[in-house]
Order: structure tokens, then C-alpha cells, then sequence
């Protein structure tokens, strides 16, 4: 692939499977010969995981909801700068577990800090760096769920929220979704891995242009 | 004291004596039996103190500058919830050593990120509060530069940019004294610090009250 490499990001709720459904593409991109660098948020980098540690366990009480969309955004600005970009411009495939469109979900939406807010500081902190391409994984809520809490693992300071804040957040995705038809890519999460996983290949196959389609 | 406590920052470069007066202070509020908080910053709480040390040894890199403003402004998101906003809502005195305006001589102005985005990010995080006086301790330069050589210790990642960006830094805390004399308190830090401190207390005659001063 010559020039600036592709950005797809992965969203959705906790337990629709997206790291799965991330390593799964990856591997398929890394069959076609693509250079494929799979990371996540937050996270991503020495800095941006750092901070992902006080996120997901506050040192002191609770987070405000001012505080917690300034350090997810404050990573970020990190993971862009220190890897996301410097990858794209490689011309490698980046695919990422999370981006921006979980803090408007998350923060803006069901945090009630307004989406407004949320773009204010990503065009601060990453000059409002937006993925080629988002695949929403939407699936039942009772059996998303059910896969959360069979993993049987100890949920941390955000998935630990009332019902009510997920299912405000599942609503967030979805009017993102409707209102940027190009930039996202709306993928039904039930059924086998393999399953959602050919529905994600199709989704892509403008990216991958025709001959690889 | 009845109502909102008094809420002073101490501002100035590294080795100015911001510390040792911010204590003076508090020693002689406290001497006229009034309730005094003193805190700092980057920290104040167990999640800003949690960010501090990020900033001052970056686990990565060093932090981008939009990174590095975004971390400050959630440090100071925590602290002024839940420390500052509670301290004064009781109506005690709350004594800063560094606020906002660190933010905007540092980040905004030497590091060039501009007064705007700061304010900004400051009126997002922590709704803009500005204390009711800042004390801002202004030195000969080579003296500053002496007394922060003669602590022996290590500087910490701000400490240790070059001298052309703490000029920068001790240029813009003038500009911002001179656009707001009536909020800033501009003091000389040469002499002891009983003779420094004697030029806080009158600056700060007002807000005693006719009677305490």
C-alpha cells in the first residue's frame, strides 16, 4: 500500500466482542501482505497506559466527569502523537480497540458533558483525528450482558456503571452511527466469531479496494 | 470568618520561595485563628498527586504539550472539587502554592500553546474559578537560578528545560500581573523571607479585613 496507511477504530459496548473481532481482522490484513499495527484506548502507549491505570482505578474517590474526560483525552494526544500518526504515515494499517467515539458515548452522551465538550478536546490534545472507518458492534443487550459476566472478571471503575449509563451508551453509539453514514459501519455482533467477523470483511472492502475485495 | 473562605495562590518560577511563604502565611492566618488549608499543585489530592508524578517523570516520552496541558487540567479538576471548592465552601482559608496561571505562563505562553486553550480547558475542568488574590514572587533572575542550584537535587522535567523557556515563563507571569492588577499582587523575593513575608501580609491587608490588618 503506498501513501498514508488506514485507520479503523472498533466501538461498542462492553462484551460485543470488539477485541476479538479486532485481532481476527488484523490477521486477516496481515494475510494480504498489509503492515498492520493493533493497539487500543485508552492505552496504546507507555504515557497513554499509564494513565489508563488511574482511569480505570481512581488513586482517591471517584473521578469527576470533568476530570475523567480530560485525562482520557490527555492519552490520547499521547497514542495519536506517539503512535497512531507515525504509523499512518508508514502507510501501516492501524486498527484500534476504542477511539474518540467512546469518550462522546461515554463522557459526552451518558456522562452528560455533551458532545461539544468531547470535540473540543480532541481537536485540542489530537487536532481532531478522525478513523477512516468505525465499526459499531451492536448486539442484543441481555446477551452482550451475559458475555460480560461470563468472563467471570472483576469489573473495573467504568464497567462497574448502572445499567442505565450502558444503555444511554449503546443509544450514544447508534445516533453517531446514523448521523455519519460514511464514517461508521453499523455490524450486527451475534452469531460465531467468524460470523460477525465475514461482516466486518465486506464492511471494509472499499478500504481494501477492489482487487482486494 | 462567615461564608466562602479566601482562596490566594502563590505563583513565580522555580526557586522564587513560593513554598517557604505559602507556609509563612499560613502560619501567621493561622496565629489570627482562622481555619487555613494549604495545598499545591500539579496535586492536592490522592488523584492529582496520582497525575503529578506523570508529569514531573514521564513514563514514555515526554508528555506532547497538549498532553501535558490536558493532564494539568485534571489534576486541577480534582483538586478544586474535591479539596478547594469544599475548603472554602466551609469558609476556610485556602492557601495554593501554583494555579491556573502556572498553566497559562507554562503551557499557554512559553510553550506556546496560547492563553486561550488554557482558560479554555480551565473553564471546562474546573469551571474557571480564579483565586481571590494571586501572590506572585518576582526575582533577579541569576538569583533565582542560584537558589534553585544551591537545593543540590535533581530537576524534574519541567526544572530542566533550557533557560530561554523559564525567561519565557517569568515574561508572560508579568504580562499576566499587568492585565489584572486588581487579582495579582506582584512582590519582590529578594531579602529574607521575613522581609518577603512582610510584603505579603500588607498586599493582603484587604482581604483581612480593616479590622486584622
Amino acid at each position: 500500500m503506498q501513501g498514508r496507511g488506514c485507520f479503523i477504530a472498533f466501538e461498542g459496548g462492553e462484551g460485543a466482542g470488539k477485541s476479538t473481532q479486532a485481532r481476527l481482522l488484523a490477521e486477516a490484513l496481515r494475510g494480504r501482505s498489509l503492515s498492520v499495527v493493533t493497539t487500543r484506548e485508552p492505552g496504546g502507549t507507555p504515557g497513554a497506559e499509564a494513565v489508563r491505570s488511574l482511569l480505570l482505578s481512581p488513586p482517591g474517590e471517584s473521578w469527576t466527569a470533568e476530570a475523567e474526560a480530560l485525562l482520557f483525552a490527555a492519552a490520547r494526544a499521547d497514542h495519536v502523537a506517539r503512535l497512531i500518526r507515525p504509523a499512518l504515515a508508514r502507510g501501516d494499517w492501524v486498527i484500534c480497540d476504542r477511539f474518540v467515539d467512546s469518550s462522546r458515548a461515554y463522557q459526552g452522551w451518558a456522562g452528560g458533558l455533551g458532545d461539544e465538550a468531547i470535540l473540543g478536546l480532541h481537536a485540542f490534545g489530537s487536532d481532531g483525528l478522525r478513523p477512516d472507518l468505525v465499526i459499531l458492534l451492536e448486539g442484543d443487550e441481555a446477551a452482550l450482558a451475559a458475555r460480560l459476566a461470563a468472563r467471570g472478571a472483576e469489573t473495573d471503575a467504568i464497567e462497574g456503571r448502572p445499567a442505565t449509563y450502558h444503555r444511554a451508551v449503546a443509544a450514544a453509539f447508534r445516533s453517531l452511527a446514523d448521523n455519519d453514514p460514511q464514517g461508521f459501519a453499523r455490524i450486527e455482533a451475534s452469531g460465531t466469531p467468524q460470523e460477525v467477523h465475514a461482516r466486518i470483511m465486506a464492511a471494509i472492502a472499499d478500504l481494501l479496494g477492489g482487487g482486494w475485495a
